[in-house]
């Protein structure tokens, strides 16, 4: 039986390249075949990343079919993954977030979590001298994870690890980091053929404050004037997709890579009472600047108040 | 703060030895002072290699308190953790059992679930060439953490990892395999002290099959017979072990390592029926022969049915 490997419902470049990095060390060195799909449509990166490198796109599938075997990548949230995953064949989980716990496996596997800002930082350190047979698409991949994740270094999940191993990637591949990833950032704020239905969704997660449900939703972009000028469509839709999806809210932080910062919308109180409670912030219009918030994981979670 | 590093709450070699292990590691190669704790007594063999090695019994413990670094070694499962140990701030978990759900964290975490036979053999993967630092009696300590796990290689959960690892540990500190497990299993094996209550709960899991809960119970011995003498005595303590701990039935394996074969006491038609459907054995008395089988996990606990 062929393997899938995948990341989550909401393909970022993380969640695209990682399993197309997993699928390519399972198939050529353990010897097991596997073959990397995608549980949603990936975002713009994550496609100029497949078409910079020419790697074909993954077959997007909405589900597995009992027994068969799967790789979990980038995620260990159920609800990030199909409603079935539990009665999959779990063979292996690779992921760089907190524990959230709902996944169980029938025996023993193979599970490796790390503090680092990138899935692909982990496979690198897991795959060890193999790196050499790998090609150079797929280190090209293992390079655009990285530089995604961290924000080409400025986030604060970046560790001195996830830095190495791209500075090895780059030099391997003969590829300027800044350059690149400008390529990289450009292609993630071009964001003008989604909706404000789609944007509010793209990259975003549900989280539990006081009892009331939030959708946290962060775009990063090199482009915020672009979502910005979109603001009042974006408040306009939040209280349809808050609903359709069972949150009370949606908080949307538009983060500016280049400058550092992020501007969080305030649609109504209740926004307002979350950016004041939780950083300390001064809001007196519809929008408030956060300077240095780069990070959901690090900066915005783990702060929430309501 | 200093970390408490800690398996389950019945303490046997391997959970009585990683955490000694781990907390050498985290203290004198990472930098954070840690210390082994137990959750419980340990039992007759890991009290031996404590001994043996020259190692302080670890402070045992019956509670974390919130907000406590904590390192969870060789389980996922909070059932066999203190109750409050969500609360604690949980910064890794080495393991080698199915994930079972139900611990979270607040951030991401380092995570390590290989399906070794022994938690202490992906420790001497993590440490990599740091071994080489190692005191003598923490790397006696590892041995008899995976010559116990891998009851000396019989175990079929034994892999090329866990005998590479022990032969190499074996050779470096001038110990001869078989003499010293002998000595080992021969301290297992003396549960003269031991009450059958404490025999029923020494080593033993819970285990749901067909919404019954059944205390799975495994008893490692050279001298079955010892334990087989007070079979009646065993028996006839089930039913109030059972009822305190919240399962419907007790069942008992008496595993003989030497021979490589489990007898199963069956105290009533429900035994039975799990014996006869599970093992496809031919019940006739109060106790079956169950040849071949050494491992709950690999061979007991994924072929239950009642």
């Amino acid at each position: 039986m062929t393997t899938l490997v995948f990341g989550h419902k909401s393909p970022d470049t993380d969640s695209t390249g990682s399993p197309i990095i997993w699928a390519w060390y399972m198939s050529e060195i353990m010897g097991t075949p596997a073959k990397a799909v995608l549980l949603g449509e990936p975002n713009t990166e994550a496609l100029f990343m497949l078409d910079h490198w020419k790697l074909d796109k993954p077959e997007i599938i909405t589900d597995v079919e009992a027994g068969q075997d799967v790789v979990i990548v980038d995620t260990n949230n159920p609800a990030e993954l199909p409603d079935t995953i539990n009665d999959a064949n779990i063979t292996a989980i690779i992921d760089h977030h907190k524990l959230v716990g709902g996944l169980e496996t029938a025996g023993p596997i193979t599970i490796r979590i790390e503090p680092l800002a990138c899935t692909a930082t982990i496979m690198w350190k897991m795959i060890g001298k193999d790196i050499a047979q790998m090609p150079s698409n797929v280190k090209g991949a293992m390079l655009t994870c990285i530089l995604s994740d961290t924000l080409e270094f400025r986030s604060p999940t970046t560790t001195q690890e996830d830095k190495a191993i791209a500075w090895s990637l780059a030099e391997d591949l003969e590829v300027d980091i800044p350059t690149y990833a400008a390529q990289m950032f450009a292609a993630k704020s071009d964001v003008s053929s989604f909706s404000e239905a789609e944007l509010l969704r793209m990259d975003s997660k549900e989280y539990e404050i006081a009892g009331k449900q939030f959708r946290i939703s962060v775009l990063e972009t090199t482009s915020p004037e672009a979502i910005l000028s979109r603001k009042a469509e974006l408040m306009a839709a939040m209280p349809a997709v808050a609903q359709e999806d069972g949150a009370d809210q949606v908080l949307l932080f538009v983060v500016d890579i280049l400058n550092e910062e992020a501007t969080m919308l305030i649609p109504n109180e209740l926004s307002k009472t979350v950016a004041e409670k939780s950083f300390d912030a001064k809001v007196t219009g519809d929008t408030v600047v956060l300077p240095g918030i780069m990070s959901r994981k690090k900066q915005i979670i783990p702060f929430l108040k309501v």
